[in-house]
Protein backbone atom coordinates (compact mmCIF):
# COMPACT_ATOMS: atom_id res chain seq x y z
CA UNK A 1 0.00 0.00 0.00
CA UNK A 2 1.29 3.61 -1.37
CA UNK A 3 2.41 6.22 2.12
CA UNK A 4 -0.42 8.90 1.41
CA UNK A 5 -0.24 12.19 3.42
CA UNK A 6 -3.31 13.89 3.96
CA UNK A 7 -3.09 17.82 4.99
CA UNK A 8 -5.63 19.76 6.30
CA UNK A 9 -4.64 23.55 7.09
CA UNK A 10 -5.93 26.55 7.93
CA UNK A 11 -5.80 29.05 5.51
CA UNK A 12 -2.66 31.55 6.34
CA UNK A 13 -0.93 28.68 7.56
CA UNK A 14 1.46 27.63 6.08
CA UNK A 15 -0.20 23.84 5.52
CA UNK A 16 0.53 24.00 1.46
CA UNK A 17 4.30 24.93 2.27
CA UNK A 18 4.40 22.49 4.63
CA UNK A 19 3.01 19.85 2.23
CA UNK A 20 5.49 20.67 -0.28
CA UNK A 21 8.28 20.43 1.35
CA UNK A 22 7.70 17.12 3.25
CA UNK A 23 7.05 16.07 -0.33
CA UNK A 24 10.41 17.64 -1.75
CA UNK A 25 12.39 15.43 1.23
CA UNK A 26 10.88 12.11 0.94
CA UNK A 27 10.15 11.81 -3.13
CA UNK A 28 6.51 11.99 -2.78
CA UNK A 29 4.19 13.31 -5.21
CA UNK A 30 2.56 16.37 -4.73
CA UNK A 31 -1.14 17.20 -5.14
CA UNK A 32 -3.25 20.38 -4.37
CA UNK A 33 -4.35 22.14 -7.74
CA UNK A 34 -3.42 19.52 -10.17
CA UNK A 35 -7.06 18.21 -8.80
CA UNK A 36 -8.99 21.16 -9.92
CA UNK A 37 -6.83 20.92 -13.33
CA UNK A 38 -7.92 16.84 -13.46
CA UNK A 39 -11.87 17.24 -12.38
CA UNK A 40 -12.25 20.07 -15.10
CA UNK A 41 -10.46 18.04 -18.21
CA UNK A 42 -13.32 15.44 -16.62
CA UNK A 43 -15.93 17.69 -16.23
CA UNK A 44 -15.24 20.12 -19.31
CA UNK A 45 -16.08 22.54 -16.76
CA UNK A 46 -14.13 25.49 -15.45
CA UNK A 47 -11.07 25.24 -12.72
CA UNK A 48 -12.81 28.27 -11.62
CA UNK A 49 -16.64 26.67 -10.91
CA UNK A 50 -14.84 23.59 -10.05
CA UNK A 51 -12.45 25.65 -7.39
CA UNK A 52 -16.09 26.82 -6.05
CA UNK A 53 -17.43 23.85 -5.50
CA UNK A 54 -14.83 22.37 -3.93
CA UNK A 55 -14.38 24.79 -1.50
CA UNK A 56 -17.66 25.54 -0.47
CA UNK A 57 -20.70 23.59 0.94
CA UNK A 58 -23.88 23.70 -1.43
CA UNK A 59 -25.61 27.37 -0.78
CA UNK A 60 -29.06 26.43 0.08
CA UNK A 61 -31.52 27.93 -1.20
CA UNK A 62 -30.58 28.71 -4.71
CA UNK A 63 -32.06 32.06 -5.64
CA UNK A 64 -35.26 32.21 -6.55
CA UNK A 65 -34.97 33.99 -9.37
CA UNK A 66 -32.38 31.46 -11.88
CA UNK A 67 -35.83 29.49 -12.05
CA UNK A 68 -36.15 25.81 -12.12
CA UNK A 69 -34.02 24.27 -14.55
CA UNK A 70 -31.31 26.39 -12.81
CA UNK A 71 -32.16 25.39 -9.70
CA UNK A 72 -32.69 21.75 -10.95
CA UNK A 73 -29.53 21.11 -12.08
CA UNK A 74 -27.30 22.86 -9.67
CA UNK A 75 -27.15 19.69 -7.29
CA UNK A 76 -25.87 17.56 -10.37
CA UNK A 77 -23.10 19.64 -11.84
CA UNK A 78 -22.16 19.62 -7.45
CA UNK A 79 -22.57 16.17 -7.49
CA UNK A 80 -20.38 15.36 -10.30
CA UNK A 81 -18.05 17.44 -9.55
CA UNK A 82 -17.77 15.63 -6.12
CA UNK A 83 -18.08 12.49 -7.53
CA UNK A 84 -15.01 13.42 -9.92
CA UNK A 85 -12.77 14.90 -6.97
CA UNK A 86 -13.53 11.27 -5.40
CA UNK A 87 -12.43 9.48 -8.13
CA UNK A 88 -9.44 11.97 -8.78
CA UNK A 89 -8.05 11.45 -5.08
CA UNK A 90 -8.69 7.67 -4.98
CA UNK A 91 -6.37 7.57 -8.34
CA UNK A 92 -3.44 9.36 -7.21
CA UNK A 93 -3.56 7.63 -3.97
CA UNK A 94 -3.40 4.20 -5.81
CA UNK A 95 -0.40 5.43 -8.09
CA UNK A 96 2.45 6.28 -5.73
CA UNK A 97 3.61 7.54 -2.48
CA UNK A 98 1.91 11.13 -2.10
CA UNK A 99 0.89 14.38 -0.14
CA UNK A 100 -2.39 15.74 -0.91
CA UNK A 101 -3.36 18.95 0.66
CA UNK A 102 -6.86 19.65 1.36
CA UNK A 103 -10.55 18.75 -0.23
CA UNK A 104 -11.00 16.09 2.78
CA UNK A 105 -8.92 13.82 1.10
CA UNK A 106 -7.93 12.52 4.69
CA UNK A 107 -11.67 11.14 4.66
CA UNK A 108 -12.15 9.85 1.39
CA UNK A 109 -9.10 8.05 1.80
CA UNK A 110 -10.05 6.49 5.51
CA UNK A 111 -9.48 3.05 3.81
CA UNK A 112 -6.31 3.46 2.91
CA UNK A 113 -5.30 4.66 6.64
CA UNK A 114 -2.89 8.00 5.41
CA UNK A 115 -1.27 9.90 7.86
CA UNK A 116 -3.49 12.83 8.42
CA UNK A 117 -1.88 16.18 9.49
CA UNK A 118 -3.74 19.13 10.70
CA UNK A 119 -2.04 22.67 10.28
CA UNK A 120 -2.75 26.06 12.06
CA UNK A 121 -1.78 29.09 13.64
CA UNK A 122 -2.41 31.99 15.59
CA UNK A 123 -4.70 34.77 14.08
CA UNK A 124 -1.48 37.68 14.04
CA UNK A 125 0.62 34.86 12.27
CA UNK A 126 -1.83 33.98 9.57
CA UNK A 127 -2.00 37.56 9.30
CA UNK A 128 1.61 38.24 9.06
CA UNK A 129 2.30 34.54 6.53
CA UNK A 130 -0.07 36.51 3.88
CA UNK A 131 1.84 39.60 4.03
CA UNK A 132 4.67 38.51 3.45
CA UNK A 133 3.88 35.59 0.55
CA UNK A 134 3.61 37.03 -2.55
CA UNK A 135 2.90 33.73 -4.15
CA UNK A 136 0.43 32.00 -6.11
CA UNK A 137 -0.74 30.76 -2.50
CA UNK A 138 -1.75 34.44 -1.28
CA UNK A 139 -3.19 36.06 -4.40
CA UNK A 140 -3.23 39.77 -3.87
CA UNK A 141 -2.68 39.22 -0.19
CA UNK A 142 0.43 41.51 -0.05
CA UNK A 143 -1.93 44.18 -1.29
CA UNK A 144 -4.81 44.08 1.58
CA UNK A 145 -4.88 45.91 4.62
CA UNK A 146 -4.72 44.00 7.63
CA UNK A 147 -8.26 44.41 8.37
CA UNK A 148 -8.93 43.21 4.59
CA UNK A 149 -7.31 40.15 5.73
CA UNK A 150 -8.42 39.22 9.16
CA UNK A 151 -11.97 39.66 7.29
CA UNK A 152 -10.42 37.19 4.45
CA UNK A 153 -8.96 34.32 6.34
CA UNK A 154 -12.06 33.88 8.20
CA UNK A 155 -14.23 33.64 5.50
CA UNK A 156 -12.08 30.88 4.14
CA UNK A 157 -11.38 29.28 6.93
CA UNK A 158 -15.00 29.27 7.76
CA UNK A 159 -16.23 27.93 4.15
CA UNK A 160 -13.30 25.42 4.85
CA UNK A 161 -14.83 24.09 8.26
CA UNK A 162 -18.21 24.50 6.50
CA UNK A 163 -17.13 22.54 3.42
CA UNK A 164 -15.46 19.44 5.97
CA UNK A 165 -18.13 19.23 7.93
CA UNK A 166 -21.21 18.69 5.62
CA UNK A 167 -19.05 16.15 3.27
CA UNK A 168 -16.94 14.35 5.62
CA UNK A 169 -19.81 14.27 8.72
CA UNK A 170 -16.35 15.33 11.05
CA UNK A 171 -15.41 18.33 12.89
CA UNK A 172 -12.61 19.97 10.51
CA UNK A 173 -9.74 20.42 12.80
CA UNK A 174 -11.11 18.17 15.74
CA UNK A 175 -8.35 16.41 17.00
CA UNK A 176 -9.54 12.95 16.68
CA UNK A 177 -9.63 13.19 12.93
CA UNK A 178 -6.09 13.70 12.54
CA UNK A 179 -2.43 12.02 13.23
CA UNK A 180 -0.48 15.34 14.24
CA UNK A 181 -2.05 18.53 14.51
CA UNK A 182 0.95 21.43 14.25
CA UNK A 183 0.84 24.55 15.14
CA UNK A 184 3.13 26.94 12.54
CA UNK A 185 2.90 29.69 14.83
CA UNK A 186 6.50 29.66 16.69
CA UNK A 187 7.86 26.95 14.24
CA UNK A 188 10.42 26.77 10.74
CA UNK A 189 8.17 25.15 8.22
CA UNK A 190 11.30 23.60 6.97
CA UNK A 191 12.38 22.26 10.43
CA UNK A 192 8.78 20.40 10.73
CA UNK A 193 8.60 19.19 7.54
CA UNK A 194 11.89 17.56 7.95
CA UNK A 195 10.77 16.19 11.13
CA UNK A 196 7.65 14.73 9.84
CA UNK A 197 9.22 13.43 6.95
CA UNK A 198 11.40 11.37 9.40
CA UNK A 199 8.33 9.35 10.64
CA UNK A 200 8.11 8.67 6.87
CA UNK A 201 12.10 7.32 6.57
CA UNK A 202 12.11 3.74 8.06
CA UNK B 1 17.81 29.83 27.75
CA UNK B 2 17.08 26.93 27.98
CA UNK B 3 14.97 24.47 26.06
CA UNK B 4 11.93 23.51 27.63
CA UNK B 5 9.22 20.86 26.41
CA UNK B 6 5.75 20.41 28.12
CA UNK B 7 4.12 17.48 27.80
CA UNK B 8 -0.24 17.54 28.34
CA UNK B 9 -1.65 14.09 27.98
CA UNK B 10 -4.62 12.21 27.72
CA UNK B 11 -4.67 9.20 30.09
CA UNK B 12 -3.75 6.18 28.58
CA UNK B 13 -2.63 8.30 25.65
CA UNK B 14 1.32 7.31 26.44
CA UNK B 15 2.42 10.83 26.86
CA UNK B 16 4.64 10.19 29.43
CA UNK B 17 6.35 7.30 27.82
CA UNK B 18 6.85 9.36 24.66
CA UNK B 19 8.28 12.25 27.29
CA UNK B 20 10.83 9.91 28.49
CA UNK B 21 12.04 8.76 25.42
CA UNK B 22 12.39 12.31 24.19
CA UNK B 23 14.50 13.26 27.11
CA UNK B 24 16.36 10.27 26.62
CA UNK B 25 17.03 10.49 22.94
CA UNK B 26 18.08 14.80 23.99
CA UNK B 27 19.93 13.98 26.93
CA UNK B 28 17.47 16.39 28.19
CA UNK B 29 16.26 16.00 32.17
CA UNK B 30 12.73 14.80 32.65
CA UNK B 31 10.55 15.10 35.35
CA UNK B 32 7.11 14.10 36.19
CA UNK B 33 6.58 12.81 39.62
CA UNK B 34 9.59 14.46 41.01
CA UNK B 35 7.84 17.80 41.16
CA UNK B 36 5.54 16.08 43.94
CA UNK B 37 8.40 14.82 45.63
CA UNK B 38 10.09 17.79 45.78
CA UNK B 39 7.21 19.70 46.96
CA UNK B 40 6.85 17.13 49.37
CA UNK B 41 10.06 18.24 50.96
CA UNK B 42 9.41 21.22 51.22
CA UNK B 43 5.94 21.37 52.25
CA UNK B 44 6.08 18.76 54.73
CA UNK B 45 2.77 17.10 53.24
CA UNK B 46 2.55 13.84 51.95
CA UNK B 47 2.85 12.62 48.36
CA UNK B 48 -0.49 11.42 48.23
CA UNK B 49 -1.94 14.56 49.14
CA UNK B 50 -0.21 16.84 47.20
CA UNK B 51 -0.77 14.13 44.14
CA UNK B 52 -4.27 14.84 44.61
CA UNK B 53 -4.23 18.55 45.31
CA UNK B 54 -1.91 18.43 41.77
CA UNK B 55 -4.30 16.72 39.91
CA UNK B 56 -8.03 17.82 40.73
CA UNK B 57 -9.54 20.94 40.57
CA UNK B 58 -10.66 22.60 44.24
CA UNK B 59 -13.97 20.54 45.38
CA UNK B 60 -16.05 22.93 46.62
CA UNK B 61 -18.05 22.69 48.61
CA UNK B 62 -16.07 21.05 50.96
CA UNK B 63 -18.37 18.51 54.07
CA UNK B 64 -19.98 19.93 56.24
CA UNK B 65 -18.82 17.75 58.71
CA UNK B 66 -15.57 18.48 58.51
CA UNK B 67 -15.74 21.55 60.84
CA UNK B 68 -14.99 24.76 60.46
CA UNK B 69 -10.92 24.72 61.35
CA UNK B 70 -10.69 22.07 57.96
CA UNK B 71 -12.41 24.14 55.74
CA UNK B 72 -10.48 27.07 56.42
CA UNK B 73 -7.21 25.24 56.42
CA UNK B 74 -7.97 23.51 53.12
CA UNK B 75 -7.89 26.57 50.57
CA UNK B 76 -4.21 27.65 52.40
CA UNK B 77 -2.84 23.95 52.31
CA UNK B 78 -4.17 23.90 48.52
CA UNK B 79 -2.60 27.07 47.85
CA UNK B 80 0.50 26.42 49.51
CA UNK B 81 1.00 23.19 47.46
CA UNK B 82 0.02 24.93 43.98
CA UNK B 83 2.59 28.25 45.25
CA UNK B 84 5.33 25.32 45.46
CA UNK B 85 4.65 23.59 42.86
CA UNK B 86 4.80 27.06 40.64
CA UNK B 87 8.38 27.41 42.18
CA UNK B 88 9.43 23.82 41.71
CA UNK B 89 8.63 24.30 37.97
CA UNK B 90 10.12 27.26 37.56
CA UNK B 91 13.21 26.47 39.23
CA UNK B 92 13.90 23.78 37.22
CA UNK B 93 13.13 25.51 34.28
CA UNK B 94 16.34 27.81 34.81
CA UNK B 95 18.40 24.79 35.96
CA UNK B 96 18.80 22.71 32.26
CA UNK B 97 17.08 21.56 29.29
CA UNK B 98 14.21 19.57 30.26
CA UNK B 99 11.02 17.56 29.64
CA UNK B 100 8.10 17.91 32.06
CA UNK B 101 5.39 16.49 32.13
CA UNK B 102 1.71 17.67 33.19
CA UNK B 103 1.07 19.67 35.90
CA UNK B 104 -0.26 22.67 33.60
CA UNK B 105 3.99 23.41 32.89
CA UNK B 106 2.94 25.04 29.66
CA UNK B 107 0.87 27.74 31.12
CA UNK B 108 3.53 28.06 34.28
CA UNK B 109 6.40 28.84 31.88
CA UNK B 110 4.90 30.63 29.54
CA UNK B 111 7.15 33.18 29.61
CA UNK B 112 10.24 31.00 28.88
CA UNK B 113 8.53 29.53 25.44
CA UNK B 114 8.79 26.20 25.98
CA UNK B 115 8.01 23.77 23.24
CA UNK B 116 4.05 22.24 24.19
CA UNK B 117 3.28 19.12 23.45
CA UNK B 118 -0.32 17.22 23.84
CA UNK B 119 -0.69 13.59 23.55
CA UNK B 120 -4.11 12.08 23.08
CA UNK B 121 -5.18 9.29 21.32
CA UNK B 122 -8.74 7.18 20.73
CA UNK B 123 -10.49 5.36 23.53
CA UNK B 124 -9.58 1.99 21.95
CA UNK B 125 -6.62 2.61 21.99
CA UNK B 126 -5.87 3.81 25.73
CA UNK B 127 -7.69 0.87 26.48
CA UNK B 128 -5.68 -1.71 24.92
CA UNK B 129 -2.22 0.26 26.13
CA UNK B 130 -3.92 0.77 29.96
CA UNK B 131 -4.24 -2.95 29.86
CA UNK B 132 -0.78 -3.75 28.44
CA UNK B 133 1.29 -2.09 30.56
CA UNK B 134 1.85 -3.08 34.02
CA UNK B 135 4.64 -0.73 34.88
CA UNK B 136 4.10 2.05 37.38
CA UNK B 137 2.38 4.76 35.14
CA UNK B 138 -0.76 2.27 35.04
CA UNK B 139 -0.85 1.11 38.88
CA UNK B 140 -3.03 -1.85 38.53
CA UNK B 141 -5.06 -1.61 35.59
CA UNK B 142 -4.09 -4.71 33.58
CA UNK B 143 -6.55 -6.25 36.73
CA UNK B 144 -9.11 -3.77 35.53
CA UNK B 145 -12.12 -5.27 33.48
CA UNK B 146 -12.85 -2.78 30.12
CA UNK B 147 -15.80 -1.45 31.59
CA UNK B 148 -13.86 -0.56 34.71
CA UNK B 149 -11.25 0.74 32.56
CA UNK B 150 -12.96 3.03 30.28
CA UNK B 151 -13.90 4.78 33.96
CA UNK B 152 -11.29 5.25 34.91
CA UNK B 153 -9.85 7.18 32.30
CA UNK B 154 -13.11 8.90 31.76
CA UNK B 155 -12.07 10.32 35.48
CA UNK B 156 -8.97 10.94 35.35
CA UNK B 157 -9.11 13.02 32.06
CA UNK B 158 -11.94 14.90 33.33
CA UNK B 159 -10.07 15.56 36.18
CA UNK B 160 -7.16 16.78 34.08
CA UNK B 161 -9.44 19.14 32.11
CA UNK B 162 -11.15 20.21 35.11
CA UNK B 163 -7.59 21.28 36.92
CA UNK B 164 -6.14 22.97 33.89
CA UNK B 165 -9.23 25.15 32.87
CA UNK B 166 -9.58 26.18 36.52
CA UNK B 167 -5.95 27.16 37.20
CA UNK B 168 -5.00 28.57 33.43
CA UNK B 169 -8.22 29.72 32.05
CA UNK B 170 -7.41 27.82 28.71
CA UNK B 171 -9.12 24.56 27.45
CA UNK B 172 -7.06 21.64 27.99
CA UNK B 173 -6.14 20.26 24.58
CA UNK B 174 -7.40 23.17 23.06
CA UNK B 175 -4.94 23.18 20.08
CA UNK B 176 -4.27 27.14 19.89
CA UNK B 177 -2.67 26.47 23.71
CA UNK B 178 -0.15 23.75 21.77
CA UNK B 179 2.73 23.66 18.90
CA UNK B 180 1.81 20.08 18.32
CA UNK B 181 -0.84 17.64 19.19
CA UNK B 182 -0.43 14.23 18.65
CA UNK B 183 -2.69 11.18 18.36
CA UNK B 184 -0.54 8.06 19.31
CA UNK B 185 -3.77 5.91 18.15
CA UNK B 186 -1.65 4.52 14.68
CA UNK B 187 1.99 5.74 15.97
CA UNK B 188 5.08 3.86 17.31
CA UNK B 189 5.67 6.31 20.20
CA UNK B 190 9.67 5.56 20.16
CA UNK B 191 9.51 7.14 16.23
CA UNK B 192 7.53 9.86 17.07
CA UNK B 193 9.91 10.72 20.16
CA UNK B 194 12.59 10.46 17.62
CA UNK B 195 10.85 12.77 15.17
CA UNK B 196 9.98 15.15 17.62
CA UNK B 197 13.95 15.43 19.23
CA UNK B 198 14.94 16.37 15.49
CA UNK B 199 13.21 19.76 15.91
CA UNK B 200 15.63 20.80 18.75
CA UNK B 201 18.73 18.98 17.73
CA UNK B 202 19.68 21.80 15.07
Amino acid sequence: MNKIITIGREFGSGGRELGRYIAEILGFAYYDREIITEIAKRTSLSETYIKNVTENKPAMPFPVHTGRTFWMMMPDLNQDVQREQHNVIKEIAQKSNCVIVGRGADYILKDEKPFRLFVYSELESKIKRCMQNSNSDYENNETMTEKELKRKISQVNKARAGYYEFYTGQTWGGRLNYDLCINTTNCEIKQLAEAIANLFNK
